[in-house]
């Protein structure tokens, strides 16, 4: 996909000053699922919501949560084409920026390097390499945030009203409790319950692992 | 054809956040003929509903099932002329891979390599060098799942309803019976009966063979 | 009119799905005037409609049937100054085949290399090195098939219906036979009888030969 | 004047399959002077209306015959400044293949090297190295067909008809008959006499000459 | 949408003279939070509101203030993704500037390099080698301007009617004064009081500091 | 100014085969102030209307009568700013040509080399090194014609016709009587007599002059 | 910005011969503040309407009077960032000339350097080598022309009346003389006196100065 055309559609200014392109992206991701991520003291934690599956379809391929690097999650909500496209540049980048730098990536680094619009907002968790973690929100338009714990895609912003109800310092300073804050937060709108939900936790120096459906029926 | 093009008309979003393009050649693809695949345990089958052939046309060129590799087979739904596009780029994708890296390709690299939107939607099945059978379906967004058995093109839903209710793990575990599951789907929208079906099967390092029209009459 | 590229125009699909230039292409090539195919056991022949040539013009500038290489025929319906061009590509390609692998091209090589949407439809007939016999039809979209008998352009589908009815294997095992009955296939829709008709003859290992007009005139 | 952007422009197909840019072209060529061509036993003639050049204008920057090459005469109907890109390209064509294949150019292939869609249409005369006499007419398509005699231009069907009633071999095959046959032809159409006509003769391996008006006069 | 590109786009006069894109992105800047900028005696000040950051949001990503190199400032309102290009251009620039001529660039030089239109308006302060102080105010046609107090963004008329009345040499001859001023201004038109504003001081041949919100409050 | 942006505009025909933009730019020309021309037997005579210069003008800088090389004289009707890129090219090509060849170029072809369509037309006069003298008059279409006497230009028609009138080759045999006709042709369409004239002058091997005032008024 | 897309915007004729953007940029250039320009005997003296500078901005940068060279000054009315890219590039000119040829540039030279069509009008005056004084008007045509004394921008057809009635080479054989006149024809449309007005003054070999707001305030 040739990023030069992107953004020359986007360069559109409408006569009150939007930018059309961005704000019909957007939209796309208002369709996607929801995800939700949150910091906690020593550990991150992705958590998206699983498209029914159907019965016959492996759901390895349609994870939506992700590895860019030893370090570095990402989950994302809206179009999934467009998402694997900025996966496989990110990971390039990283091990390029290994190779040159002879240092991992930063989290900030890997997520200042998207371009607009594409039709997904991305949340990109992980840790520097002095241990510090870090939690970023992407939207279509380029810009990104860093957050203690946010949402996004569909019914996004109640799921962050709940995190902003429920997230203290005590809450996320155990691996446990993070991931009950963030699976909780997702269950205020998935319906169905645990067995639709994907968890990922990340601690410094460890492998990622996702969460299995017995620990997370538990949390329910 | 060229790739740039492509990408160019589809990055233009809707007000509700669709890409048009993407859309408009997934029904290019609702109107091409029925493509059904099953993964076994040691065997995968694709199978197709023949286009009614007029009397004087060789089959061999109308054929819908190919092979990209030599563990590799691709059945498609949509248009034909862009399907040869994606084969031809396949193939010689499956011949440098060998050459640069000595190993065969993996079904889920060569499956990753389309560019959306061609006017078609592919399902690919073959082995990995381990022996772990896949089947992959792509769509015209660019965007791929893996399936146990999934169905694309006219009436997919119908026949992707018949795999639900008869695909058992028991079921697939004879290569006879995965070729009867994916002939009986297939036959329910194909009124015509075995002798309008094309019917593709690969086992772990032997070459691909085409059923024989005896065998597949006594199947019905 | 805009002025955006040949491929372009070609990408944008429509609603339902179709590629409207192709389409309109394809009109040009019903309005051509008609050409037909036989694949005999050792002979392939191509007739086509003369136009009514006016009285001074020299017949040899608007055949519409010419070799490609010594084993390739080919006729067209369609589009004149587009058909001129795919002849000139593809006499080059042939040329340049031979002294890169040896080795003349084979029909469906030379048949596969057509770019869409051109103009025109093309049977393209002769012989493999292994003295096959081959005939096939392309279209503007870039598809082709092969045939054992076929005509493209003005009234296609009545000639193609009469081939259908009297072609058999016996018809068509000696060269006079397959002569028969492809002129007498397009005469079905030529009113102004075998003066209007243009007959070439390829057998395997032979020079092409364009059939004399008393010949001609005995089949009607 | 860009080739490309030509091409580029009449690829655009209507709903029924005409190029409409080819077909606009053809306009201009309709309006331009007549011009009119006979290929006799050892001679060509072209012979053009003279626009009514006003008082004071200098013949010789109007003439619509020219000299491609020793033996090759080329007069046109249509847009003069295409028709001065098409004189200056197929000049440096001529020389360019004497000067590469030591060979002067043949008058197919001079004639073949035209472009579409310019506003001209040309008749192309002279003899190839065996002295063999050529007559060419191309049009805005992109086409060309070789005649005995034919017209283009304003009223090219008059003089097409006049042509094919009064040609004979035998009209031909002296160089006076040939001259007479084109001038009464082009005076069909031009109603002011042999002093608005213009003929140039050729013969093989003899300079071009144009018809001086005491000779003209007689004919009429 | 039409594709046409930036450039193209913005280089098309409306009949009377205007530039609609620039004017269209200058609603942008309009809708973007307020900034205000003070150059006092030794010290340059700037000042910004801050959105409100919902409650889990990391600060330190949404802060519209920035170092561009240790003796320049920035501070902006519009789109935060335009900005973001702005600021890494401008970094880069500076510290080619200092490799390839030795010195840090001034003021002036860093300013006068925009592109338009970008949906931003720039505060640029900092200091010249020679310890002149400097606060430049960019806008989307790509002018610049300097100033001894100015505001851009919504309400950016309030701020500088504010500033008009309170600005004199004396207010700004401290640092603290010129830290009055900038944040009263800026209180104008932020309801919400000093918690909602961040402001970066600037001393020559000092770091850049951020207030601290204890001496922030003092001010109101 | 990009010659292939001017092209490409033109290229299109209207459905009745004419080239829009060269007609507009046609009439460019004809909005523009006249200019004449005559060839005399060793003289060449341009001479062209004066803008109503306003009182504070300089008059050099509004001459329409330029040197393209010591030999060559033009004046054109049009757009200024179009016929400084015409001058400019052709003095460039003048030095290039004088400096490859080692010969000046020839009146025709220096006229030759224009590029279609410049809102101007252009009178090009002077000598070719055998001392002919040449009398080319250009248009926005591309083409060139050569005439004893033209005019271009607003009321170029009436013009023309007084010159048709009034033209002889004993006129024009000395130097004053073809000042004498150049100047009464251009005093019939500009009303405020000789002071509003400008006249250049070039016979063979001496420089261009200019006709004084002085002798004008005596003329009139 | 792109210089391109702006001429090819250009190259559009309307179909009574006008280039509308052309137009339209001159209607941005009579929307700016006046410019006045005066050649004297030894002096050049330009002379601008101050936009009304609002309290706290420095007037440094807005002046409409910069320097191209030391012998070369200019004033603008219109789009002052499009007049920025032209003093850009006409100070590299000044330089890279006097590198190359080792003179400074003569006036016309520099002045003819424009690109249409800018939505800025130019004053440019100055001195050549040999002491000659010159005034050249620019407009977004891309034309120039040389005046005595002339204006641009908003009423400058007052102005130009003011300085017609004035004139005399007598008033301009003194500095004084000349400053007073410029002055004088500005402060005819410049309703707010002296203060608002600002007047640069060039003599040969000599560097240019801005007149104090004491000596203006006199003239008044």
């Amino acid at each position: 996909m040739s990023a030069s055309s992107y953004d020359r559609a986007i360069t559109v200014f409408s006569p009150d000053g939007h930018l059309f392109q961005v704000e019909y992206a957007q939209e796309a991701v208002k369709k996607g699922s929801t995800a939700v991520g949150v910091k906690g003291k020593d550990v991150v934690v992705l958590c998206v919501e699983k498209k029914s599956v159907p019965k016959l379809q492996e759901e390895r391929t349609v994870r939506k949560i992700c590895l860019l690097d030893d370090h570095v999650l990402m989950a994302f909500a809206g179009l999934t084409a467009d998402a694997r496209i900025l996966v496989n540049r990110a990971r390039v980048e990283c091990q390029s920026h290994k190779l040159t730098v002879e240092d991992p990536v930063t989290l900030e680094y890997i997520t200042s390097n998207g371009r607009r619009p594409f039709g997904t907002s991305c949340l990109i968790a992980g840790f520097d390499m002095d241990g510090t973690p870090h939690l970023y929100l992407t939207d279509p338009s380029g810009t990104y945030t860093e957050w203690q714990a946010n949402a996004t895609g569909r019914s996004a912003k109640t799921v962050r009203e709940f995190l902003e109800k429920h997230y203290t310092d005590e809450v996320v300073s155990t691996e446990a409790g993070a991931i009950k804050l963030v699976v909780k937060a997702l269950l205020e709108v998935v319906q169905s319950g645990a067995k639709n939900v994907e968890v990922a936790i990340m601690k410094p120096n460890e492998p990622m692992r996702m969460l299995d459906i017995g620990s997370l029926e538990k949390i329910q």
